[in-house]
């Protein structure tokens, strides 16, 4: 058995989405959206060099949703899914992963565009986006091919918190 | 002061790199690298559909590092960065983030390629790479943009173990 992996977030991400129910769903979906990371301030130093990058990473934690479902239907489909095969929120380990556009960087708060994260939720991690190191241009898009367009049109229900 | 947030890992990553030291710093890096995701047992059918997909997102808990410092200098560069700015294992939340192919599924065991990961990291989440979500084309390289050539070269070394 291995050990209990325990966080402290970094700060919280600020959006217009204060619940889940009708936010998109994907990033692709909230062009135009913009939202703001406030980093706890003893963090400010590590936001050094951050503004060079066009996108980054945010890895934050669903604090909406609890438990999960080894098998789920998702937004996109009608079909029930594995788990780790769709991007619920509702997952073994709650981790969310959004590719956000960096606006700008002033002092601890970092703009973003095209948000799809919920008002207030727990920020964990900040990556650089890396085009080289995290675009895959061969990648298939799995059992998502045929519902992928949908993914800009259509916005979040409540299925995925907690019942 | 948010809650601190706490993960069970799913499954453990399984590869040739027994150690940080001399490791690939980036699938780019690890073409022809094969190892293996063992899923915790009762897991397994979350699984489903994950075969369909070419490449996944693994995000693992960095467990041979600890602390971290607000300023450091990455594998790619000799000036020091702001830790948001680098993919350095030493941050203030541990988390990795590797794309990797994706080559079989075999009960509970997923076979995967070009991999960046230390034999034994504790598995966090498996999230499909989904091409319309997750590539960026008009995203820049940031200060990566005069190093990142080099990334495929580059090996690890034991700065971002724990001293």
């Amino acid at each position: 058995m291995m050990q209990t992996v325990s966080f402290e977030p970094i700060g919280v991400v600020r959006s217009p989405f204060a619940q889940l129910d009708g936010m998109p769903i994907q990033p692709i979906g909230a062009r135009g959206v913009k939202g703001s990371v406030e980093l706890n301030p003893e963090l400010e130093q590590g936001l050094k060099d951050l503004c060079k990058f066009s996108h980054i990473i945010l890895l934050y934690y669903f604090h909406l949703s609890e438990g999960y479902s080894l098998h789920v239907v998702p937004f996109l489909d009608k079909f029930p899914r594995g788990v780790f095969s769709t991007r619920v929120p509702r997952r073994p380990n709650g981790i969310g992963l959004s590719i956000v556009t960096l606006l700008g960087v002033h002092g601890n708060v970092i703009e973003i565009g095209e948000v799809d994260i919920v008002d207030g939720t727990p920020l964990l991690d900040i990556k650089p986006f890396v085009p080289q190191f995290d675009n895959r241009s061969t990648a298939n898009n799995g059992w998502y091919a045929q519902r992928v367009e949908d993914a800009s049109e259509l916005r979040s229900d409540k299925r995925f918190v907690t019942p």
